[in-house]
């Protein structure tokens, strides 16, 4: 029970309970969400994990705290783009499967590849399709042959968003479209392409937070996942 | 002077000042909006109008304002879905020149009605292409043809909004697209498309207020007036 | 060809355009949004899916709208609590696999058969888990092994919207989150459980429109018919 | 009367007026909002509780303006996780009764902070739940017993903002929940929680500002202040 | 346990889980939020509360809900104002303590009735001080030495909202906030005092949500009945 | 002082306190503002004013209440476009000076008459100068010399709201700003109006809730009676 | 005509038309809101001002863009407080009447401020009550007799902005109510005193722009200088 | 057909498709939206450009992009003030018409700028009119023959943003407007001018994103573009 549960303490206060039984439990190895934690919090839960000899994945990590993971001695990948941290010192289960991660332009890279390395993370294979914007159809009509060899579709747009819809037209996969915080203006941060996404007439679509690259990953894993337990039983 | 403007009064109150001038200042007919005017306002606005022989257009027309004018005998066109509704004693200008005026759904055509009306009325070719909107592709490319041959593109669309921009995309001519109430939940009465049409990536694309089939078509039939008038300049 | 496509008319006015391959090609039958469609329009789609024996499903039927279907001698079932419609003259597709539906409330009941009787009509078995709110977690808990048995679950919720998460902490299928706008006050029509939903800490959830049961369950139907495909190649 | 009340000055003009017969009124020590007030008003505010012999504690405290109260010669301490500063030359008043913070996850420590630390300024024992939040229900069940034993339990919480319901239906004591602006995307800065803990479907619980962790604990401990007064009365 | 929990069904669905235990658990009655049940579901819940000989308040209660409920032959108490409705069949507990409800106008009535009818339901002795709005602080003066001998205010009040933040000023008691939908244009529904209210510069305040004076009252309830739980003890 | 005040019951509740002493004390008389009032509380206050003899002004008072009003036998004046009803039993005091009511459309007619109309009950002389909004400059030109006539103008606009801002940049007198609910889609109930007069480059105009010609008119003749109070001191 | 107007250039553009005949038509010096512009042409403008012996007062100026225009050799003083910079080479006119400019905290001074220096400018006497805030009434009460000597009143707040409705109905001066941004959370920026004041159930009150300390005190000037032309005339 | 689509790649992904043929099939030079492109990805882009002698414009282009740029040996113009970054390898086609671009204050003048020099870099005339907002109307009046002569109208106006439907009214070309994000408060980021545009009264004018100069001037050329089009045809 000791090594399933770790309960981080700083200054006499627990600030963190640790579930190091959730990969055996789900398959799936740990993820942190940085925002809000400090260098001192990132880097004791992330102690715990290497000493547990746990695979973990952090998004929406700063420079600044991976800086301090890796002074701590921590051996990890961090991506600038994405804000992924990722641990090396314990290998992820696979899936099988694969997932296609699209963007409207190069401006929604960082959260297409926050969504495709969690997606590796998780274990499925992933193609990457960036810059098929419906402002210009052809480009997204030249890949969709490809994108329809996916078994799962992630649309990552910005803007007016109209891609998630497109694309649910185009294929026979489930999409997970990803609203980006990528424009100006009345784009509210995001809140265009949100609503854009929530109201789409397209069928077989479903939609999780702003720049949430993460989450659409997650989310496509374990469609995947609950597959493969299904095949096995 | 006096046939030009006219100060209408009510229960003492002077309610509207018409303008007469209007047509020969700027080839078009008037045009009045109704909700908010009592009947008694709009069959006294009609009928200074038909004295003067002018021809009118009222939008946003409701029933029982309709069935006031009709019942104090003057002689107007009524359209149900669109609340458009015409004076027939006065025969309005034509323009050279065509609008395509497209929908993404069939709930879309009231407005698009309004708009198509419009540019009837104002004296403008109108071609209608509905249902053709993105979640089904091969609607719009199998119409795109011929919605290239107008001079101006008015996209209605509810929902994500998205048909303005795959237009802007497709056609050389300017595209003005309307964000229609059409939808539920956050569609919040029509901000979702607009945003959406506000944030589009798209260029060569305007946009007018949500159901504003109208404003649309008055827009348009601006722009072919305007080219006319420097041809023959 | 011919009938693969059908195009509406009424009164010159192309307003509808079919698609009859539907079927054939996604494996599901058609379906139509009634909001903003006259009782004509609706009868002639009706009608015309009728003559081509394919099955369609409409959602958020208003009562009107089906008293004028019915009267135009349309064999069709119909749901007052969830306004869904459904053609009995032909047999849609069956899907193996199943999916619950848990509501927070009983207030919820309404979205929830939406989404109920969408994935019966895609050909999913359905699990039905009413008034399980987590302000009162031990009726949840007393459900939870039931649940787990779903290939995939639908959390329907208003007010704070916090059943999505719960349950994605409980379960290991993907979970698909529906608003309602059941409430008052700061609701807003549902915002807020919306933006709860996307707000969620926990993994594997995504979220459809406020009040889009439909949407959740058409989704759950297409990961379903995508595990079915796979696992036949 | 002059030691009951201050009327401080800066360049001629009065920017404050404080009230020293606070605490023997209302049993309280003085409180005061940092932000917006210039380094020379809060060393002036404090210079004069300082005089009186007060206790006093300053909420949203920035580094800066701690820094020029410590450089003025004052006796206080500082937290930089919630920003509180307390004054150390007057022990404030004690209370019977305890108060349990409980938080959502780890980034909502500071908030949390802030109410605990407030909560023992006003007198009150308090007990820490953090990161107990409800996607792993586990973590929050395995100290449900502990928290039951608090006269008052304050929720903190951002993201989908849950936690405040699922306590509510859990203990008998009142629940004050305080959303936080912990999150991104569609957290809007806290108004997902906000929202969510407004329509919370659980009774017993009300709501402070975004962040207030201050105002949830300054009620908290008005509940067991008057409770101990009607016990003497 | 078959008398402490009843599974309602309605045409083969099971649309509410009831909770007979609550009343003995908790010492309050149950309560039943009437908006979204169909006349029969009410029905057949209060019938079920009447067979378990418990009791239980309804809140929102529309008057065709209530004529439902009556044509049924159970004997119900049903206020029009505050669209309460009590059942008549078993005594609810009594509470020691007070309760002071106010409102800043006559239009706030309603909202106010719905919390003294709650805090009467739940035991407690309430006083009424309707129409003591901010705009005419005499008012408030003059009732000021009464609301004092409370043991918690509710301050009821739409428009600007600022009746919570003097009386919080002016009182010991803690005070709970209840914005309403009085208003109009920049109200928003209630929008406007729920800000005001949330931003209140005065401690010792908590917030419901717009119109949700039974909120209010159940938790000033849960605060007497708290203390005399911890007073036994 | 028993005439000074009075305080109303009903059904054992007291729901309104009544200043008698108001137009002594202000020089002006009594308004009652009608929305939330049942039509029995409504007529309380209105034979309370009667029988202490002082003038009264209501406020978007909708035709029921006015009946029951009236077949209470209370002497009264109703204005069906503005919903002003006025007391005919005691004549109020006059102010010296004038006020100039400008609209933007006729749409905007009834909230510019809820402004003259109180202006008038308040004492001041009116003018009415209605559609003469900036899309058609002309017409507001020709009626400036008069407007420039008035000690305070009152601008009241829906839609885009810009008559305020051309008007405060034409006049020298004080204008106060009036957005109303004219319009639809994006004009969100008054929002636009209401944001465009707030944001106005303009100097010397200040505004009001959205519809709120009453407030104009209250704000406006007390700007009228302070200058005479002054002149006469 | 040339010295009443000059039209600045910059790089070929001309980016500014300056009015120096506005002091001789309306009494008033002109002003300039520094936001926006570039250090050079603020220079350019107050350099024309200068030539012209124009006073000018320019609100919102940052530190940088005061130290160019020192740097340029301008006469100018200069608050940091208000962000208020005046020239200093000629003297604006005076007038008789004085203002009161009232705050609920200190955090609200840097407002009032600009209500102030724009009302010495205009040539009005000025009075401060600063932290006078409705939590804290007898602050308020104590200062109410030196505020009702002022023939207008500007009431400065942020939080729950109730000040100007507790002051409308305590003066008897025309009241013009500032929402400030201060705050935090659910203030969003000045909306929630922005809201509270709009739909204040005080009569005699209007509203500016949040942080538009300037906007009030030009209003109230006009006020002012309105009166004394009546007078004259 | 290798000419005419270069697919970038950075690190293994390819994260921009070029589009080389846009020009000869459009008539109009490439443009690139800067925000969210790294330093690489933007010199990438422009290298691809510059190699291809492609013309294309940049918008919104950060002062670091544009050394980055610089810095690569690219021959580049950058204006500071709107940020429009253009290449100066290849000479674009040149339009027949003009375009007035227009603005209410200096303050908007960046986002005026981008306006005319995308319309400069699309070919067309360009007369620019700055400063002319509608609270001091003889300015705008002075200029109004000049911008009667241009054949589109670019309205640019931040803050109550009514220089649009002032301009629609009195020229007959088409008018765009673009609001912009100058104001604060209840500007919110130019929603206040962008609603009021789209609220305007005025016919024949359509709106763009806040601050999108680009988009409009876009549009405006695609306009000149059609005419010609259909001139020669």
């Amino acid at each position: 029970m000791d090594n399933q549960e770790d309960n981080l303490m700083d200054g006499g206060v627990s600030f963190a309970k640790l579930d190091f039984a959730r990969e055996a439990r789900t398959g799936f190895g740990e993820t942190v969400f940085c925002p809000g934690k400090t260098e001192t919090q990132l880097v004791a839960i992330l102690e715990a994990f290497s000493k547990a000899n746990r695979p973990v994945l952090c998004t929406k990590c700063s420079a600044g705290q991976f800086h301090a993971v890796k002074n701590a001695g921590l051996f990890v990948e961090y991506d600038e783009v994405s804000r992924i941290l990722i641990s090396v010192w314990a290998k992820p289960p696979s899936l099988s499967g694969s997932v296609a991660v699209c963007t409207g332009g190069t401006a929604d890279v960082p959260v297409a590849e926050e969504a495709a390395r969690t997606a590796s993370f998780f274990g499925a294979a992933v193609q990457r399709q960036y810059d098929v914007g419906v402002a210009g159809l052809h480009r997204l009509l030249g890949r969709i042959e490809e994108i329809r060899k996916a078994d799962a579709v992630i649309a990552v747009a910005g803007m007016e968003g109209a891609l998630g819809s497109v694309l649910a037209g185009l294929v026979e996969a489930p999409v997970v479209a990803v609203p980006t915080s990528v424009g100006y203006g009345a784009s509210f941060g995001g809140v265009a392409p949100l609503l854009s996404m929530l109201n789409s007439c397209a069928e077989g679509m479903t939609v999780v937070n702003i720049d949430n690259g993460f989450g659409a990953a997650a989310f496509a894993c374990r469609m995947l996942r609950n597959r493969m337990k299904r095949e096995r039983s």
